[in-house]
């Protein structure tokens, strides 16, 4: 039986992009099934994309898991195939970062392949399109059973390009240092602060901080539901994803705090003990 | 064999909630055909959503019916499975009127369940994403052929939230003041008078009639279809969910006539008995 | 076993259009697997989404290929089925042109029938939506393996709508007068030159050319990927779909340059010898 196949882009849905790659897997294993984790990934946004897989793929069936945003294709960026650690789950895509922190999600990458010149593309190779030519046929081929090991090369996973990501920063006031790093359809804005590290701030759930952005400052309530605060309220909270992030009840957060992936964001805890008023 | 998923919702396709839902589904019943809907359902918009999922459960294969738009995520709104009296179908979502005029069109609800703390959920059940933690399990097990008696506690059917919704008032002159209640990509927009009703207003095929909204009027051709009128002229005609709708031929009338779910549309059939121009 | 569908419409998914469509389809032939090439076809756009079923098709499976770009519903446009020529491929949808141009990559058409009668239509046919209640219930059918004689009254294939579309000219001096026929969704504009006509145009890899649109022009560089050139710069290169097409690297080139399905074009090669600057 065929492997489950997920596939992520920012191909987006507006032309016949996803289609084609579906037909490319359908026709070298018709009977994966094929789930689409999402393709409204932001153009070349590498970052959002790696970080949208990793959230996802906890939830997806292991298989082999198809991603492509890949701004460097035509230029002489590495293809990939990767196995992970835990479960028995293949990654593919192109060799930018992108697939990394899903890979970290299963104990990281313990073996490798180049797949550019993999006997499975299909020929010609065209420079714009190797979702199609190239990705397509290795996941295909790797879902329909065949080994990893004949999708291409092998290299040392130790020299997979990895995403030069900021790292939040925690004082000793409760204040953190964070960075926005994803924003859904809702404009709910998820910053590089896990679930875990949310008790190494002094939020405390109940309580006001209060949320700098550039020379702005806004007021916002620590809640566990955007139902615990008023309409056009600025809440943090710890969203579906488990990292801290910043929304405003029934409005759009990105656009109503001017807040874009990869922005600093200083977030001070109330420190007189209050309770929030809603 | 699993029996087939729909799926609706107001998440969009921009970002990953879609595919995590397949992913969880797929996880727990890999047999399961999942049928997406829409996700394209204006967000929080709970009466439109309910009246997409009227529209298009009649065509599709009786299973089980996820459909999410929850505005009280998090907050003290019941989550709910139910059985309806005709054919074997099962509908999962929130308790917020969502369910119930798809559950119309087959007799009615019979069976529900209160199925927040459903055994089946995914723990720990996230404030913000239930259609991940708790529909989704639900749904898949069901599809899995588990009992509905065990997906969660039973309650009274009589007991589940309905939408209030405004009726359409018939006056005798041939009249009627009806409401907006859904918008499709193309902007034309369907009024609360079902197909059955047009009867009892004073429309008649090839005549006029003039619609007045707010304090603005505009002339309309009650027709067939679009190709009876000229391109830019205003029409009415039983659009294919079989209700009375307004349209602009080849344009958008939501926008051109500044028309939105819930206005309130009047409808004067045109007295002089003189045949449409087109 | 079922055939797989492939499915192309303008209908977007913002609406329950295609779930719709797919719910029928999956009441009478539960086993087909079905295939979405794109619903992003600009609105009644018959000859982008002609074109983008043309460059789709070769990837697909071969099975049973419905596409709905119907700007004529409800009016007397024929509705149609096919058989092509090369593999086992079905055409259905209607007689405006839109699946010529992928039946000419299969040979072309070489049996049509006539299906606005079909005996398998869902009755009763709303005048607005042949989708659901014609084209899908005919796409199942002959995808659970009935004959397409039964699907309706045979044709004379050379009676068939086609598109009229007007030719590039390739002039002595190396220049071509060519048009946009699609832009996809980075704003990348493909033009009416298929890769087997640019010989006959003097454009050379690593060349200059300029770019008349109207009475603007721009200076382009001739290169194999966008990796080629410089942020901002135009690129002209044969895309994906082995057609030559103009772009903004890390830009939008249908925007900046104000370019349109159906806009002439005129490129006229760089007479002076000199490589391009990147």
């Amino acid at each position: 039986m065929a492997r489950p196949i997920t596939f992520l882009s920012d191909y987006g849905l507006a032309d016949e992009f996803v289609g084609v790659v579906h037909g490319v897997i359908a026709r070298l294993c018709p009977e994966a099934r094929v789930i689409d984790l999402t393709h409204g990934v932001p153009r070349h946004g590498v970052l959002p994309g790696a970080l949208a897989l990793a959230r996802a793929l906890p939830y997806a069936p292991a298989g082999v898991h198809l991603a492509v945003v890949d701004p460097e294709v035509g230029a002489r960026r590495r293809a990939i195939a990767l196995r992970v650690a835990e479960e028995d789950r293949l990654l593919v895509g192109p060799d930018n970062g992108l697939l990394l922190p899903a890979a970290e999600r299963f104990g990281g990458c313990v073996e490798a392949y180049e797949i550019s010149h993999s006997s499975w593309r299909l020929e010609p190779v065209s420079a714009t399109f190797h979702g199609r030519d190239l990705f397509a046929p290795v996941a295909a081929r790797l879902a329909a059973g065949e080994p990893l090991a004949e999708a291409g090369e092998p290299m040392d996973p130790d020299h997979l390009v990895d995403l030069r990501r900021p790292k939040p920063t925690f004082e000793p006031d409760g204040s953190v240092v964070a960075h926005a790093v994803g924003v859904d359809a809702f404009g709910n804005v998820a910053l590089d602060v896990g679930a875990e590290q949310i008790p190494r701030t002094g939020l405390r759930l109940g309580h006001r901080a209060r949320i700098e952005i550039g020379g702005r400052s806004f007021e916002a309530h620590v809640v566990r539901a955007f139902a615990d605060v008023a309409p056009g309220d600025v809440l943090l909270y710890e969203d579906a994803g488990r990292t801290l992030a910043v929304a405003v009840n029934t409005g759009d957060a990105a656009a109503e705090l001017v807040l874009r992936p990869g922005d600093e964001v200083r977030i001070v805890p109330d420190p007189v003990d209050r309770r929030s008023g809603t």
